[in-house]
């Protein structure tokens, strides 16, 4: 494995993590990163191999992607699956257009799968923590760019790192109750750690061990945030990484290889 | 909220978290728990509101629930679906025993419905770190009166509790690549945390927000173990939680609430 550079692989010592607070409120046209800069600081700083998880619903805020659903004109389709799903029709309509592909449709859940290849509830569309009312928040247009660009804003607080940036939302899932946070956006670390072809300690092959690490560093961002809190972001220290980084494109399974999209 | 004693909520402050290294081998018959003291005790302790992460694989091996592949006759349902997958058919009968129903049997992938309710590949049966050949591990019968039992048995170390402990093993899932780890067995704390009906900080309420936290501190615990160090053990502290303790039942998605398993 040593000499394996490219292989992507997340390791972790002890861990300690935090949520930071004292966060003042984003709203259109803020600069997250600089916004973030002093609660970061105040609330234990950061050091090189940190990763610092951030709810998307800032990221949105920030970068404008909050919208009002008096401005959704409901087409044929949003009317006929609002209908169906005892949903409200403008909200289907944002949730169409925030699509490229309607996964399921039924029991009042509509399903689909985003621009960004993500399969979630409702194209990741949400009222909550944005102000009630009429208003929506939808994912950021390109979460990969947007953690990038914290990173990049970030890096002298952590000495010129490596330092991660996980953008998260909270996902329902398949065959278990319960949501849990994913990553849908990543940089400055490898997504996923992949295992195929090393052996476990008895020397037998880890057969498809590849693990889905952004998503578990997510899931502990939640822990940390909430849900009624309003702490938008954590940071997760104790982990260091290797191998190549591509974003958040190695979490997202494509349609041909999943057998539960067909 | 206050009034709500009964709502199922985790909360965290800053979380701490580590492995527990020193640990002897499990074999079957082992008393897993009796074996962990000496480690969980020398790796940093536990206090009260601790929850020790343990991966089923060692709980398995110490119940016995390792067997030979050499032992499963291979029945007409099991060496049809083999042909079919592209897999061996004696693994294919182990997985078979294990299951209550097959979920999808394509593309080479077998996905069942455990007799525990849990929805995964191969019904959790699993060659890796088990000693290679034909050995194979299956779940734990019963995961969450194996949690409980090694509750019971750590709590003087935690100074009477509060203490949880989690069973966890490593899930692949729809929609997004890489396996992350779940929570299987739940002892001492609720599996979810159920913040329906509260009101985010602009008093808009949360819909929908059930939150499987034992799957995200099961989660931690991967990140921590890691896959090929031989650690079956994590200590996670910084945690609280309140409400009814009900096991990994609230975990499991019933089959007629599941659009996906139709």
């Amino acid at each position: 494995m040593a000499a394996d550079l490219d292989r992507p692989v997340v390791r972790a010592g002890p861990i300690t993590s935090w949520a930071v607070g004292g966060m003042p409120e984003v709203t259109s046209g803020s600069d997250l990163g600089q916004l973030a800069m002093e609660p970061l600081t105040s609330s234990g700083g950061l050091r090189p191999w940190d990763v610092v998880v951030v709810t998307h619903k800032v990221v949105s805020k920030a970068e404008g992607r909050v919208f009002s659903l008096t401005d959704y004109e409901p087409g044929p389709e949003a009317l006929a699956l609002a209908q169906e799903l005892g949903q409200e029709p403008a909200m289907v309509e944002a949730v169409l257009r925030e699509s490229r592909r309607v996964v399921r449709a039924e029991s009042g859940v509509l399903i689909t799968e985003t621009e960004h290849g993500l399969v979630c509830a409702n194209s990741g569309v949400d009222r909550s923590n944005v102000g009630g009312g009429d208003w929506i928040t939808c994912l950021p247009l390109d979460p990969d760019g947007s953690a990038e660009r914290l990173r990049q804003q970030w890096l002298p607080l952590a000495a010129g790192g490596p330092l991660g940036v996980l953008i998260s939302d909270t996902f329902g899932r398949p065959f278990r109750e319960g949501s849990v946070n994913i990553a849908i956006g990543v940089a400055g670390m490898p997504a996923l750690s992949d295992y195929r072809g090393l052996h476990d300690p008895q020397g037998y092959e880890l057969h498809a061990s590849t693990i889905g690490t952004a998503d578990e560093i997510a899931s502990l961002g939640e822990l940390l945030m909430g849900k009624v809190d309003g702490l938008p972001l954590a940071v997760v220290r104790g982990l260091t990484w290797s191998g190549r980084e591509e974003g958040s494109a190695p979490l997202l399974r494509q349609p041909d290889r999943d057998i539960f999209r067909r």
